[in-house]
């Protein structure tokens, strides 16, 4: 892996992030910022030293679509997984500063917000609780780690073993446990709130979803890592809509917090907390995998970035609106269901065709082993007409059609194009619609359902 | 893996574990149990599956101490540790039941246990915090699940990478923060009690560490994953070991809660509910472990098994009693300095000598490449006329002495043995220190410090 060395640069980035870290304030924002600088340098200084290691063991895969097929080091999330799990573990103490330096000796006030306890048959043992702790937003955070260290260790075992989607499919409601417990202790809500102009439909504003709203949760908590690891296959597309995603993400709790007294302010923060150092190890990251690339990614990045946000949406209460900077990642998927309910057929991989004469990507076919069913033929004609799927006929029989991906679609309608062109076209989609997501909630939202709660 | 398979037993097993999963007392401590049953059940099942998976992707080792050499799946403790998370994610509903059914509709009234936040722009988010429920076990709680989940992945990375020492010396301290921060905030003692005798050279019944308290919290930490994982090398050493350490400490926590209203209650409940779900995927494990092994443990199982051990004593507050149940682990680290500092020449494996045609194990030797220093050699001579090592002459020269491990002493105290007998040698001395140590912490201490704590 030729990489240029910019060791000032890293050092420079070193010294703010510590800088950051640690500064005078004790400001957890400004120190998470700082563990966001740091672990971007670290995931760059690291991923070209573990890249070799990883293909050692058998991490490795060939990047298809280029002439050389080279073979480029796998599962490079886990190095990313592992810098950003460092950065929140060494973040608690800062994130909790003001309630730690609370003086401890003297006399063990209660209103001082120290409670001691004593045993009497031990007087070794005099505890103390510190009453004024938020034990709450403690129990918050650690849920939230604990749950990305399950996808994380889910990923890994997926890059690993290639584990069967039955076996795995439900394996992130059990990592989000934690959160739902968290969630139904400090916060509970399970009514929502129904737009305006169907409002008469159900005789109230809102609807009480009860534990309907946790199963919703749970798929959320499936849904998102899935989605980010099916819409893949092209240099640097999982790492690139992760950091747009995140950055909208970013955007909508700035939004919040840019506003004092807001009662969604802390889980705003807690959501920023955990967002930010992850976008700054996903920099980094990007700097390997944007074309052509010098790693691979693997699903442990994939599943731990969309449980990042999914973690985020459900302690944040704001699981609803995270859907809508998945869009295209929903549209994917809805797209995608004919092939992967095998109503059409579906090739073991559905990644673009590399014209290898042209060095552009084309779209991949599904090619019909046997004749469609005649309404499946008729829509998937239907689509062909509307350019929302490539159709491929001899002797007016329909023989293939472009395989159901976002990724093939954007080559159906736009052409064949190099694979970093590609990337970028979906990428400003995916920015686009968090442009338009962001508006829609906080103004849009608004006339639909009567408020915004900012 | 050639295996019986006594389904029967099995559907049991699983009935039994439902049945006090879902007891109707809703006792914590039954489902806890019903958790161990049925985390040894899916053990059981799983290590026969996952076995030749793991070999596929290269995770195997040869048993170097049989005439056959066969090749085993090594790191099972990997699958023992996902069950066992299971079980630790599956509980958490069952261990605050109580707190969970506290009716959540009507007036929101404080003394009823539920504080309502109602945001005046949002109608939609009226959100509660049960309030009587204690945030601050669920803190510790999940603290502790993350620091077992980061030391899980730790052995995983060092079974597939073999990391070298400097570079996962200081990591089981990393997993601990969060162990420490819950420790600071929820107890904060740092002062140790001194014994009678030397209490006049303080002038204090105790002394108060201080920080150095965090320091040595942090040191256990790392000891204790790390005794395990070098006191191995004979079939079913390392789990057996763990089991009797468990059991050992599950009796502690059993005398303590056997006394009503002891303020220590709390921490050692928590204690057995970390400790019995670690106890039942153990058992199975040790069935597939024991000689002639099925299956190797790895560095995972030796790893996750010292953090439970670790994350108990910190959380529990009896982090000093833990180290008296790991007396053989740190008698078997202290004989090996000389050579794990290179004063004695250290072979890369220091397991028995497997003798071909007795079929029993013998001390391996350490060859000397050149004359061991005079001092050196004094000692080594003095410690072999105690029969605390086998040393080895030619010509009045000192050419090799036995490796310096508790294993290989054995060996030259007792004389060659077969591989089971060996170890089961070595688990008596356990099963001795760990009932000797109970009676010592609940008799012999109330005579050296005063009081006992019970």
């Amino acid at each position: 892996m030729a990489l240029t060395k910019p060791t000032v640069l890293s050092a420079a980035g070193t010294a703010v992030g510590l800088a950051l870290v640690f500064n005078p304030q004790s400001q957890p924002i400004i120190s998470c910022f700082g563990f966001s600088v740091l672990g971007a340098v670290a995931t760059f200084h690291m991923i070209p030293k573990m890249g070799p290691l990883f293909i050692k063991v058998g991490l490795s895969g060939k990047d298809l679509l280029k002439k050389e097929k080279k073979v480029l080091p796998e599962t490079m999330g886990a190095v990313v997984g592992l810098v950003y799990m460092f950065c929140l573990f060494f973040f608690i103490p800062f994130m909790f500063y003001q309630y730690l330096v609370t003086e401890t000796s003297g006399a063990g006030n209660r209103d001082e917000g120290l409670e001691i306890t004593v045993d009497p048959g031990d007087p070794g043992t005099i505890g103390r609780t510190l009453t004024k702790f938020p034990h709450n937003k403690l129990a918050s955070y650690l849920s939230a780690l604990l749950s990305l260290q399950s996808m994380f260790i889910l990923g890994v075992a997926d890059d690993l073993f290639d584990i069967r989607w039955r076996n795995k499919f439900f394996l992130p409601a059990i990592a989000a446990i934690p959160l739902m417990i968290v969630y139904y202790v400090d916060f509970g809500v399970t009514r929502i709130v129904i737009p305006h102009f169907i409002q008469p439909l159900f005789g109230n504003k809102s609807i009480d979803l009860g534990f309907l709203y946790y199963l919703y949760m749970a798929a959320v908590a499936i849904f998102c890592p899935n989605s980010i690891n099916i819409y893949a296959g092209v240099n640097g597309l999982e790492v690139s809509q992760s950091l747009v995603i995140g950055l909208s993400i970013l955007a909508n709790d700035i939004l919040y917090l840019a506003r004092p007294h807001n009662l969604a302010t802390e889980s705003h923060l807690l959501s920023l907390y955990l967002v930010l150092p992850f976008l700054g190890v996903t920099c980094s990251l990007l700097y390997y995998n944007w074309w052509p690339a010098q790693a691979f990614v693997g699903d442990t990045y994939c599943y731990l970035a969309g449980m990042v946000y999914a973690v985020v949406g459900i302690l944040g209460h704001f699981s609803k609106t995270i859907l809508l900077f998945f869009l295209p990642q929903i549209f994917n998927f809805a797209y995608s269901v004919p092939q992967l309910f095998k109503i059409v057929e579906c090739p073991r991989h559905r990644m673009p065709h590399f014209n290898e004469k042209t060095g552009l990507l084309e779209p991949s076919k599904a090619h019909f082993t046997k004749p469609p069913h005649p309404v499946v033929a008729f829509v998937l004609r239907t689509l062909g007409k509307l350019k929302l799927l490539g159709v491929y006929e001899e002797d007016g029989k329909l023989v293939a059609v472009s395989n159901m991906t976002l990724i093939n679609l954007a080559l159906v309608l736009g052409g064949p194009m190099r694979e970093d062109k590609l990337t970028t076209v979906l990428l400003s989609l995916q920015l686009g619609v968090g442009l338009g997501a962001l508006i829609a909630r906080h103004t849009i939202a608004t006339l639909v359902f009567g408020y915004d709660n900012i």
